[in-house]
C-alpha cells in the first residue's frame, strides 16, 4: 500500500495531515481553532462580508487573501441580486467540504482522483421566513448531495470515500447537528 | 406610522414583500425553492463552486449572473489557501441572513438605518475533523454574532430588530437545529 500511496497524487499532503495529528495529541489546546467573518450591510438585501484572519495552532493566524463577498436576494424577492442568497453559501461551504475530505480520504488510501462533481439541492418553503406558518421551518428542509466522481477505483471504494468524508465534514455535522449560536448587540 | 414608513428607506421593497406574502397565501406551492450549487474539485482541498439556477415561484430562475467560488485550506493544514474553507462561508452565510433580515425588518417598522457592521466568530476543536477524539464534534461548538448598528432608534427598538431578523432567519435556523442531509454517489 505505500507503493500505491507515493504513486497517486491528489495534491493532498497527507504526510503533514498525520504529522499535525501527532503534534496536536501532545498539545489539544492547539487544535482549538476560532473562524472568523466580518461583515457591513450596504443596502437594502445587499451586505458585504471579509474573510481573513483566524486563531488557531495557539496564536493568529491569516489567510494569504482577504476574500469579500457579496450576498443578496434575488429579483424575485424584488431585491437587486448583487450576490448568492444566504442559503446558497451554506451549500458552497457544504460541497466544498464534502469535496476537500474525499480527496484527503483518497490519498490516505492510496486512490487517484480523476474528477469529482458534487451538485448540491436544498429545499426550502418560504412560508417561513416570510412568517406566513409558524409549522414551516425558516431553513431547508430537505439537502442532496450528488457526487459523480471519476477515480481509479471501485464502486464500494469511491462509495467508502464518500462516507468517510461525511464523517469527518466539520459543515455536514453543522447542517445536521444543531450548534449553539448568540446573536447580541454591542 | 405611515409617514414614519414613508419617509425611511433602507433599499428594501417591503411593500413587494408583503404582495408577495399576499400573493403565496393563495398558491403555498409557489413557495416552495430549491437552492443549488455545483462544485468541481480542482486540486488537493481546493474546489470552485459555481451558484446560477434555482427553482421558485413554480419555475426555473436565474441569478442575473453566474457567482464563482473557490474553496480551501489553510497553509497551516498544509493547503495552499485558494479561498475561505468551508466553515467560513457557512459563517459569511449567517452574516449575510441576519444583516438582510435587520434591513427588512427596520424598513418595515420605520426605522432608518445607518450603519451595520456583525463580527462573527465560530470555535471549533479540530480533533474532530482529524479523528482524534470522538467526543469532539466536527462543526462548530459556538458560534457568537455581535453587531454594531447606527441607526435613528432606541436600544431597545435595535435589540429587537435584531431578535426578529433571529427569528425569521433561514441560516439561523439551518445552524441552531438539524437538517436531513442526504449524500450519494451518482
Amino acid at each position: 500500500m505505500q507503493t500505491a500511496i507515493r504513486e497517486i497524487d491528489n495534491g493532498v499532503n497527507v504526510t503533514a495531515l498525520l504529522g499535525a495529528r501527532e503534534a496536536l495529541s501532545q498539545a489539544p489546546e492547539a487544535a482549538r481553532f476560532t473562524w472568523r467573518t466580518s461583515c457591513d450591510w450596504v443596502m437594502g438585501t445587499h451586505s458585504r462580508a471579509t474573510v481573513e484572519g483566524f486563531h488557531g495552532l495557539g496564536e493568529e493566524q491569516r489567510h494569504k487573501t482577504r476574500f469579500a463577498f457579496d450576498t443578496d436576494h434575488p429579483e424575485v424577492f424584488a431585491s437587486e441580486d448583487h450576490g448568492p442568497t444566504p442559503v446558497e453559501y451554506v451549500l458552497v461551504g457544504l460541497a466544498g467540504c464534502l469535496t476537500a475530505g474525499i480527496a484527503a480520504v483518497a490519498q490516505h488510501r492510496g486512490i487517484q482522483l480523476n474528477s469529482v462533481r458534487a451538485r448540491l439541492e436544498g429545499d426550502m418553503d418560504i412560508q417561513g421566513i416570510l412568517g406566513m406558518d409558524r409549522d414551516v421551518r425558516n431553513g431547508f428542509d430537505d439537502v442532496r448531495v450528488t457526487f459523480e466522481i471519476d477515480a481509479d477505483a471501485t464502486r464500494e471504494e469511491i462509495e467508502a470515500l464518500v462516507a468517510q468524508s461525511q464523517k469527518r465534514s466539520a459543515v455536514f455535522d453543522i447542517l445536521t447537528n444543531p450548534t449553539h449560536v448568540s446573536v447580541q448587540v454591542k
